[in-house]
């Protein structure tokens, strides 16, 4: 027998996720708890995967299961598919293990033809309502199904509504709308070459496999890049029975949440568009009315979806996300789902249901997605600013948090313009094709769209300021200028926005850091107390490391010294060393130098109040300290006093093919003992000093690059004999330690020699990416995409590591390291640590800590907590 | 009790090498022999290695170790140190496991001072003989220990013969040694600020740590490295009583091999000098005589040495370098050693002593050094070239082979000549310091010295060829000139050499390959016979493999085909492709690469007779491919029409900061899928058209640059679809195999995964060394040497393969694909097929074949069977 592709909802269950995804399984377990579902099936994930295996053709079984389960549909419902006398219409929706908003394509009213039709109009007596069932589903289906463009057709309805001297769709009446269907159908076969397809069964199997097709589009493989989604997943596809909110008067639909999802209050939240189909509210094409307003309009249908709302969320235990629809006054749910919130929402309500006793605190840390976080770290107006500004405009408050920037209206020229200069994207309404855009813009303005429309739902996943639904603004994208009030703005003018208002602003509004108190603090009390992997920040100055602190970093796990060796007269003293001919020349020229690290060493010492602190020697190759151009070594030999052509011979005698393969990190030690013997006494010196008021700093000396234990041992002796001379003269007690980067696979290869020599190790996941997997960030660029698009790469691996390569060598040089020091302190120090999943990875590996940027660090601290609860330890 | 570190000759025995260094272990071995042999002790290598880890001091019990066995040497040899009476004189040497000729340092006449000087000449009543020996000591002491330059006393000397009129040392008399010792003692004092120390006990100490000293000179540290000898074995310190061969014209020193070094004839070979000491003869200073006239000098002591050489080739079972001295009619046996010898000497003795039934095929087969073999392919003159020339002098054939090239006077200006032309270093004599310029010559022309000069064994050991001893050559270094027969020669004019004849040409002869017949054959045969890996070659052209056919590679590991896109036409569509914007250009000139492409595989195919042929796709990036300068791309927008901006926008788009990690391998074919499928389309051609001339080619095609098991099955798809549609079509019945590199350290990592899809894989230990270790060979020249004087690296990872840490990874790779693939082909393809530790690192790890220059075959065909001796599987 076959294996089981297709599932009656009735014969499924929410645990089913994976098999069924998110809709299907939520379709099932609202079911099986007796709620008003229209009924219908599912075509599992394993069918799209099937799909693509036999080389995107449905399987003969699976086509069998379908027309089974589609027949057995129908005795449920009590219609028939094709039926002219009764006819059965359905939607065909994607719905995958995780939500990806938008992404995928839906179409509805599925089984219309010109008979079916008539028959409808028999059975309803509204034929305004059957015709426009009807165009709007030739206009679905000719865009999901057979890539027929949208704006076509939007081009014939507004020139209709011209002629016809209207403004809204709902002005055309039941004749504009048959004329409508027969100009889409006549515009299909001029594109498409045939007819539009009559046979319903055709229709159905035509939508299923555009669903699964659905799930190669660029965009869908761009959203689960930037979302971490695997491509074997697949999607499932959801064939439902079709309610309509578009019968008249007493239908409706819409969308609400259990609790607000911008702010976390516990209300419910939504919205609702009476004779309308649920794309009208998603899409944003009308303003809705707020779902409380349901109450005076259809008071026993609110009652009993209040009900069934508080039924769903003690049910999932979390905020619900729910669609509607009303037809003919009784009221149908179409969908339920955790709902997405703001970073601000997600930490309420999860402190809330806390407190409400309906979860535990672990529960509650798994509620709040890290990467989140980094929202409320995002910046608000500055106050005094804001007070001197009028707003232009005011819209809905769509994602909070605050933007200024220029204005641009396409998603290419955002992405262009954002290279060089904060962006604001301002678009009529958003649409997925944008994703892009808005990743690159500061804040999104639409004219359209409510707090549900596919702008405000991005945005708020992203963290980005959204101002949507602006009723004032009139944009012209083709001539790329916006109107508010009468007044004209062109691309690049600046504007700002306020997401937490929804208020719109001309020019720039300076912007400030968002505090970080209330349900914050709590929550991350609750993280930290579960949590087993330290954190710490990456930082390079007093000021970084006092704002790591304020994040609530527990030490500096990678202080760069290189930044020490650029500002005013310690980069000509630098260059100095450069150019030196002689051990003499270059110890002269870094003699300059020491008392300034010193007191950069104390000034981190001191930031930190006595928590650790790591620091790296000197990194770079020393071609990045001088500069290149003949014009700007005439300057700097002008300024500096160094000859010119001492300048251009390091210039030449420092070109390397490869810099990334040449000659930094700890190679620079072995060629020049003297510049790591400078950066020892600087650091010692300054941790001595420091100590003298009182504290207790411990320095961890950082050898970075090291291949081979022979070289660590070289390096170290240096730094131990420089530290141990200078302790001895100071005649003090301090302690220091000395440890290395694993950063190059030899040594984590070699990581059981390496631990003889090394008292901790910091994984530099950077280098340790780019030379395990052979490629360079700078140039992966250019081929990167190509490698998304054929999905042979899922993820950037230098923003997600890469547990199976990567993580291979990282686990496999702690197993060794411990071997050979069972008490080796090991932490990660890539931009990798403040990566949710890379955090997960750390802890599962039994590292002691990962170092990120001083923003990223209650990211962190989050995923650390996270990684526990699922993965204790 | 503390550890033994010295040890009387009596004491130890021939198995104590590693312990005792060869020279101490060898005197042990035949002191129990029964064979005349001065005695005395040995201070072990781990004294050495104490030496070092105390800081460069002898520790205090092996000082009285020291004291201790010097005792005990004083009662057996009957004479005391120090004792004006009748005193005990020593030498001191060095001795490591391995031998390194010239390299170490070596002290005579130990324990003279101006006390026992005097007791000295009343007890042997022959003053001349105790002041030469005075002065020598001085001498070497000053030089060995204290580093007084040795020229200085030359010079001395130079003077005096000057002032008396005379040409040899041996016309100085016992007054005039007298006050040269004088002189010499005179001269220590003024560079060294004290008196030359009249202590016996702390010459001893002093000349012992300088022996270890001497094992850390950058001299010793380059010949290790260049030879592959740890710098952890150390050095042993043999002393040895004191015998004379300069005390009178009864004493006499010599060295003598048991059968010819350079041919192997199975006759004893060598050479000796009355009334000298060893220096004399092994420096070359004076000519000395053929070991054969010592019959008729001293018929008895030549009888004794005949029974001595043979016994000791029946004892070592291998041919035997001997050093002798005779005190007084008194034969010494000094040192014996297994000799160095040229490849061909060392092919007929391993056969000779076969036949003779001393030693079995596979004794035979570790007797000759893999590596040596390099020098049997190397160049002879071409023989109607050489009948239309008169050699201009005739000097001592002191190591075979032919050679011509431009004159240099200093190892320096050779190295540096080297780079752009072949290079003749022209010497009075070469010592150590030389080293390098010899390794960059092509040949080697001295003045002065025999056979068993420093030129001339250092010569043979690299298989370089070697004139010395030219009577007719005066060379003045200072004026870059040399005089044969009244004519001057200058810097840089050509001449050519023959190491086989002695003959020295003006000139450039041209040059041809050497025949590889008799024993080469049938040792080779024994080697093959042995082997387990198979051995193929790398080649890219016809040409190259039929040289690697006739050289015996059993295949080619590694075809580039990069080369096949340079010539003539192909560049220019090369470019064409390069700048087209659209796949329908790129295709077009693709089209035109094609044909050029099949025939190039098809010229392969047939070269290799029927032999496996693996074909790598295109590998570099394209950059590569198009010149870089305004001028360069000018010239070339005329000459191929392609228009100059874009070829500029070329040269922009596809600068790479890191080429290494870049845009290139199967990169390129996720990239461009066309190539791919062109390079596929020409080998399955290539190989359908040669099959039918009644071939049964199985083409090997190889992905480069794999890292990620999807990016080998993306590329693989479109080889197989290719590769299948074109064998349909033609509708014959061919296999073709698909595989990949194994060169970026992710591919290694996840070879498990990476053998689904790859039916054989290469190391490409190239690529796989610069990731693993993080350089690139381009860079890490820059600070290598560093790394070699901090003895950090001891060889260089891209001529030895890293077992470490690449061969870690290579062994897990191993590991990984044959538990996917139990069946798997594994091979190498780096430039390490060619380098014998490599190879026995290969057969280790069960490999089933390397891949190396056509040049390097029957070296890796050596290597193969030696290991198959070594580690049987």
């Amino acid at each position: 027998m076959s294996k089981k592709y297709v599932y009656l909802f009735k014969e499924a269950n929410g645990s089913q996720r994976e098999l069924l995804g998110g809709k299907g399984a939520n379709l099932a377990e609202m079911t099986n708890l007796g709620m008003p579902v229209p009924q219908g099936f599912t075509v599992s994930t394993e069918a799209c995967t099937r799909f693509y295996e036999d080389g995107e053709k449905i399987g003969d079984d699976i086509l069998a299961q379908i027309d089974e389960k589609l027949k057995e549909s129908e005795d449920i419902v009590g219609k028939k598919f094709g039926d002219v006398a009764n006819p059965l219409l359905v939607s065909v929706r994607s719905g995958a293990r995780a939500s990806m908003p938008g992404m995928m394509d839906t179409i509805l009213n599925l089984g219309l033809n010109d008979q079916v039709v008539e028959g409808l109009i028999k059975l309803t007596g509204n034929d305004r309502f059957v015709y426009d069932s009807y165009r709007r589903f030739v206009q679905m289906f000719s865009d999901v199904v057979m890539g027929v463009s949208k704006s076509e057709f939007e081009k014939i309805i507004d020139k209709m509504k011209e002629e016809k001297g209207v403004v809204l769709d709902t002005d055309l009446d039941a004749n504009d709308l048959k004329k409508l269907t027969e100009m889409f159908k006549a515009h299909y076969k001029n594109v498409q070459g045939e007819e539009f397809p009559q046979d319903p069964h055709t229709q159905l199997i035509k939508a299923v496999q555009a669903v699964f097709r659905s799930w190669n589009t660029e965009r869908a493989i761009e959203y689960r890049r930037m979302n971490d989604i695997p491509s074997s997943w697949g999607t499932a596809v959801n064939v439902q029975a079709m309610v309509f909110g578009n019968m008249g008067e007493t239908s409706g639909t819409g969308v609400a949440f259990t609790r607000n999802p911008s702010t976390g209050e516990n209300k419910l939240y939504g919205e609702f568009l009476m004779n309308a189909q649920g794309e009208d509210v998603v899409a944003g094409i009308r303003t809705p009315l707020p779902i409380s307003q349901l109450e005076s309009v259809m008071p026993e249908v609110y009652a009993q979806f209040v009900e069934i709302a508080n039924k769903l969320e003690n049910h999932y235990r979390d905020m619900q996300d729910m669609e509607f629809t009303i037809e003919r006054g009784k009221l149908y749910m179409l969908q339920t789902r955790n709902g997405k919130r703001t970073a601000q929402a997600a930490l309420k309500v999860a402190v809330d249901l806390v407190k409400e006793g309906m979860i535990t605190k672990e529960e509650a840390i798994l509620k709040v997605e890290a990467k989140q976080l980094d929202s409320l770290l995002h910046p608000t107006f500055d106050l005094a600013a804001l007070k001197a500004a009028d707003p232009i405009a005011t819209g809905l408050p769509a994602s909070p948090g605050a933007a200024a920037g220029h204005a641009y209206f396409t998603a290419a020229a955002a992405v262009q313009a954002a290279k060089t200069h904060p962006v604001i994207l301002v678009r009529l309404e958003t649409s997925p094709e944008d994703i892009k855009g808005m990743v690159a813009s500061r804040g999104i303005l639409t004219a359209r769209g409510g707090m549900t429309s596919h702008a405000a739902v991005v945005a708020r996943g992203m963290g980005t300021c959204c101002v949507a639904g602006v009723g004032d603004l009139t944009v012209n994208e083709e001539e790329k200028t916006f109107v508010i009030k009468g007044k004209t703005y062109k691309e690049g003018d600046c504007i700002s926005l306020d997401g937490s208002t929804g208020n719109v602003y001309e020019g720039m509004i300076n912007t400030v850091e968002a505090e970080l108190t209330g349900d914050f603090g709590e929550f991350m009390g609750w993280a930290d107390d579960v949590r087993v992997l330290k954190v710490r920040a990456n930082a390079d100055t007093p000021e970084d490391a006092a704002a790591a602190l304020k994040f609530g970093a527990e030490g500096i796990g990678l202080c760069r010294t290189e930044h020490m060796f650029f500002g005013g007269d310690r980069i000509t003293a630098m260059r100095e060393m450069i150019v030196a001919k002689t051990v003499e020349q270059r110890k002269s020229a870094l003699d300059k130098i020491l008392p300034m690290q010193r007191s950069d060493f104390e000034g981190m010492f001191k930031a930190m109040e006595g928590n650790a602190v790591t620091i790296r020697l000197l990194d770079p190759p020393l071609h990045e300290f001088i500069p290149h151009t003949d014009e700007e070594i005439k300057i700097l030999s002008q300024e500096s006093g160094i000859c010119e052509s001492a300048l251009k011979d390091a210039v030449v005698s420092l070109h390397e093919f490869n810099p990334m393969l040449g000659h930094r990190g700890c190679r620079l030690a072995v060629t020049y003992p003297e510049i790591a013997e400078m950066q020892a006494t600087a650091i010692i010196q300054a941790a001595i000093n420091v100590n003298k008021d009182g504290m207790n700093i411990v320095p961890e000396i950082m050898i970075p690059l090291v291949g081979e234990i022979k070289e660590l041992a070289f390096v170290k002796q240096l730094v131990v004999k420089t530290a141990d001379m200078l302790i001895e003269e100071a005649g003090v007690d301090m302690k220091y330690m000395v440890g290395t980067m694993i950063e190059i696979p030899r040594a984590a290869l070699t990581a059981d020699e390496i631990a003889k020599e090394a008292e901790f190790f910091s994984f530099g996941t950077n280098d340790l990416t780019q030379m395990t997997f052979g490629f360079s960030r700078d140039d992966a660029g250019k081929f990167l995409s190509d490698y998304y698009a054929h999905s042979i790469y899922e993820s950037d691996p230098f923003a997600r590591l890469d547990q199976t390569g990567v993580g291979k060598l990282v686990d496999m040089a702690c197993k060794l390291g411990r071997a050979t020091r069972p008490d080796i302190k090991l932490g990660i120090c890539g931009e990798h640590g403040g990566d949710p999943s890379s955090v997960e990875f750390c802890h599962k590996t039994g590292l002691s800590y990962v170092s990120c940027s001083p923003f990223r660090v209650p990211i962190a601290r989050l995923a650390a907590a996270q990684a526990a609860v699922k993965f204790p330890r």
